[in-house]
């Protein structure tokens, strides 16, 4: 596995295999790699000829208040982890690589990234938009593919690439959890074994709202209602959000609800940001 | 000359010429083509094997009150022109083409858009990147060619483009005068006899600016009360601004002058935008 550091080393790895007739897919991740990143590769495998990961704790997407400083990070582990995932190459930036000085420009997604995640955290998508088109742009991959833990995230990287007509094939890939229901999320490592325990609840009010939703119960107040107080009922936990939205847009639904819809919450446990969602009514 | 109306035809095109291990120019433009464009497109040809231009009036660098239903159109004239600039291309499509439905990304450079004609113009080069983004993924071009008239614009686009990582080299040509020096503009055919002959006023207070810089002059405040005196004394014409800048950043500049600087101008000639520039002290 090639380890790369500079957008030129990226460029000319990317150039080899295209020019060698090869498909190139890419998995942008800020590491501390767990299994839902390893799931992530082994089926970017499946999409493009080889995989290239890139590990960035990308700064431009954290509020001056949030977690950048003490994001999770383990090189060697990550490493490791990534080749066992059969990754060809993975792209090791520093900021001062992806952010020389004078950087002046941001990507902005209108709608889709004002509310959700996008409501507490301003700068979040900008920075997130920003940086996975340079990523797209240096590594001039085919296809990329991302969790949908962030799933609001995802949208927003189809509609960017639609809109600025990015020459790259966007995948979502399910969310990952551990085996008590728990969203895989690096963020996990903050957490005390009590916290861990707490934070079991935002996947069993998600499956209890999907339980609801396959039981007939159409009208989204009502399931943001049972979310709100499965929420509340943990001490540890202060409500972000939690809403059902519709897949595209991500607006707010109305009732009587008909198509599938997503259930996503947000909390903060005790200093730690945990997401979570599910497709309402989905197979699988 | 190929006629290309869709963006797949143009990926087309270009991965074609790619294929066949040529290089592709992009010059983009607003049509109404006159000298100015056509030695963009002949300078283009000298930057790699075949040359494509785009003609797109793109709406949203226009704000509300400006002149976007106006603006001057001649696709039959164009595309005589284009031809005989030696274009192998014309990228010539719809409005709705560039926009589909739904579109909410844009791209905003900081710092280098807010001032000259981003204070009277605030949507205008959100409006620019985000059009030159996305003609850049559509054409795949190795060199896009632009004008220095639009010297700000020009200095914007090279600062998107190495903030994107986008992979396109970017040429800046020299702005092409009349015999009698206006600067060469599609926005001249607003202009009346009378008008034209006002608008003289604008390269003849920059080549006064140039020759007192010549002669020694180092004050820029002395150098702007020039610009805008000259200005001030020709009846039909409105002031937007009158600025020395710095090359890089474009702003602006105190004395005493060290390096060459841009001296812009903008006025408003009775509903119609004039804008002119030159480096002052620059050889030729």
């Amino acid at each position: 596995m090639e380890i790369l550091r500079s957008r030129e080393a990226v460029r000319r790895w990317t150039a080899g295999h295209h020019a060698a007739g090869r498909t190139v897919a890419l998995v942008p991740t800020m590491g501390f790699l767990h299994r839902a990143h390893t799931d992530l590769m082994r089926a970017a495998a499946a999409q493009a000829d080889v995989v290239i990961a890139s590990i960035f704790v990308n700064p431009t997407q954290f509020g001056p208040d949030e977690d950048f400083a003490r994001y999770p990070r383990d090189e060697a582990g990550d490493l490791e982890k990534a080749k066992g995932a059969g990754c060809a190459a993975v792209f090791l930036p520093t900021v001062a690589e992806m952010y020389p000085a004078g950087a002046a420009t941001r990507v902005h997604v209108d709608t889709l990234s004002t509310h959700l995640c996008g409501g507490s955290r301003p700068v979040f998508f900008d920075g997130i938009c920003t940086v996975v088109a340079k990523l797209f742009n240096i590594v001039g991959c085919d296809v990329a593919v991302f969790g949908e833990k962030d799933f609001q995230q995802l949208a927003i990287i189809r509609r960017m690439v639609r809109d600025l007509d990015l020459p790259v094939r966007v995948v979502g890939h399910p969310l990952v959890r551990e085996a008590d229901g728990l969203a895989m999320s690096s963020r996990n490592a903050y957490l005390s074994a009590e916290q861990r325990q707490d934070a079991l609840a935002l996947s069993q009010a998600l499956a209890e709202a999907d339980g609801r939703f396959r039981d007939g119960e159409r009208d989204p107040d009502v399931l943001r209602a049972l979310l709100k107080r499965r929420i509340a009922a943990v001490d540890s936990m202060t409500l972000d959000y939690a809403e059902l939205v519709d897949l595209e847009q991500l607006q707010p639904v109305r009732g009587p609800l008909e198509g599938p819809v997503l259930a996503a919450v947000a909390v903060d446990l005790q200093g730690t940001r945990l997401i979570d969602n599910t497709v309402l009514g989905r197979a699988g």
